[in-house]
């Protein structure tokens, strides 16, 4: 049973990753009108909460899977999660960078003992590299959001977060791939108390919310938004739990984007990134629907580039 | 007994103030070759240790007293503080402010209902309109430093501090007009197991070092640090606790404190303002002396101008 799974992911990655604090701040409660919890995985090891999907995925490998590696593709979080969670268990990370990516996001890969091959920064090139070294060194591929032990292990913040505040109405989260909203999602059915989820995701980048009032997964054309780990579409996997277990999505400007993540910056004294500001910009947003109500919030990572701030 | 005030005003305050909490790291434990404890004095109320000797100070005013308010001048986080925590207690506060103040304190000043009086930008103009205020109104003058109740106040921190972690080596804070310091000496002195106390100092305003040289208050002639809360000199009050019960001085330069704050931003994702850059800075200069030991630092406040930073 998937309940049963959550709480053995929890037992399984418990000793490689922090049980990180929930905040609360008066002042971000009187401006919204609630209570809100921050479940702040931007203190989570690596910076963010995709730490605990790599490791729930690649601790469920056999000895021999685990002898060959892993691969994944990405120039954000994931990269970084699939490296440091490899090397706490003595496993080899081959991940594919495109060759434009940021330097400071490949020294960091580097610095956690990821083995990186560059491409060209298309999606084609990099499943394709990808592939060839899943061939080549026999490497199990790990794709970020659209695998059931990674959604599982995401889901474990949510879950963590409720096993605190057991009485919560609402949870929020970004939505970016859906890995995390759809582990989120499953938290709260199973571990809360008719515990409702919302999604909030950049305007520029909304798939999410066009997926479900079509019905069936829509791409981005566009992804002109600064919250750089919220780009990516859903997948077959995700999507159906999203359907089932979202109660809504709430679309958030640029604008409301930076202004959130300004907030938490000078009200409450800790680095978030834009994706993470996303689901606080919702929760603002929408504050009417809060009203009152106890509110957690998962506050995905704290990964900024210092040098390239939006104020 | 001055080690019952410590505790008498720990309980005084206790209601109006967060205990802050104590964060660990094990990068910059890595980094660094020793256990480090952060009390985070970011997190305090208003961002800053001063709320707590404030408080206490006001809290010790007759009914008299309370009643015709308080007087202090400040252009920084303890003007703040006198005016929240007057506000908190139902006590005007009346803050000198030199008129080329930045807006966003004269705003933030105002927000916590501090009736503001602009004055010209000398030390002698702030200290003369304190006085017209004090005589007019009946108001008590507040010392942001050299003020015993006010250094009884500050030194909570650290109590709270080894409460927890009863065993340090070492307290560092950084040390700017001296009640900081003072306070956090007193105890270690009275609560801890022989832990030493180590203060950090900008090179550019390095009164306090050349202080414990000479043996007698010496000024700054120039204050030209990035480290604003640290630009002061110390008092007749604070001085004779300092000679007495703190190790030493470490001085660290304009660039090692940006460093500082640049690698706990990067790392722990916290918000740590110059000053409190000061004692992280003096921690990584004099790394050696630390290693293997276990290591108090107060992170004194998170009051930073996120339009105007220094990297």
């Amino acid at each position: 049973m998937l309940k049963e799974e959550f709480i053995l992911s929890q037992e399984r990655i418990n000793p490689y990753i922090h049980n990180t604090p929930i905040l609360t701040s008066e002042t971000i409660n009187e401006i919204i009108g609630c209570s809100v919890y921050f479940k702040c995985e931007n203190f989570q090891k690596m910076g963010a909460f995709k730490m605990r999907g790599a490791l729930n995925a690649i601790m469920q490998l056999t000895e021999d899977q685990r002898n060959r590696g892993v691969v994944t593709h990405s120039s954000g979080n994931f990269a970084q999660a699939v490296s440091l969670a490899a090397r706490s268990l003595g496993v080899k990370a081959y991940i594919v960078m495109p060759i434009n990516a940021p330097q400071v996001k490949k020294d960091a890969v580097k610095g956690y003992g990821g083995i990186i091959t560059e491409c060209e920064s298309t999606i084609e090139a990099r499943e394709k590299n990808a592939k060839i070294i899943s061939n080549e060194k026999g490497a199990t591929f790990l794709h970020p959001s659209n695998n059931l032990e990674v959604i599982i292990g995401q889901g474990t913040a949510c879950m963590e977060l409720l096993h605190e505040i057991n009485d919560l109405d609402y949870v929020l989260a970004p939505v970016g791939g859906g890995g995390l909203i759809a582990g989120t999602a499953l938290s709260a059915l199973y571990f809360g108390k008719n515990c409702k989820v919302i999604g909030g995701e950049p305007m520029e980048a909304d798939d999410a919310f066009r997926s479900l009032q079509s019905g069936k997964i829509e791409n981005n054309t566009t992804t002109n938004t600064i919250a750089d780990g919220l780009r990516t579409s859903l997948g077959d996997i995700n999507f159906p739990i999203i359907k089932d277990n979202v109660d809504k999505i709430v679309r958030v400007t640029e604008l409301e984007i930076v202004d959130a993540m300004k907030l938490i910056w000078e009200r409450m004294k800790i680095i978030i990134e834009p994706s993470s500001a996303v689901a606080v910009a919702a929760l603002i947003k929408d504050c009417d629907l809060f009203k009152n109500k106890k509110v957690g919030i998962i506050i995905s990572g704290g990964n900024v580039d210092l040098q390239n701030l939006p104020f």
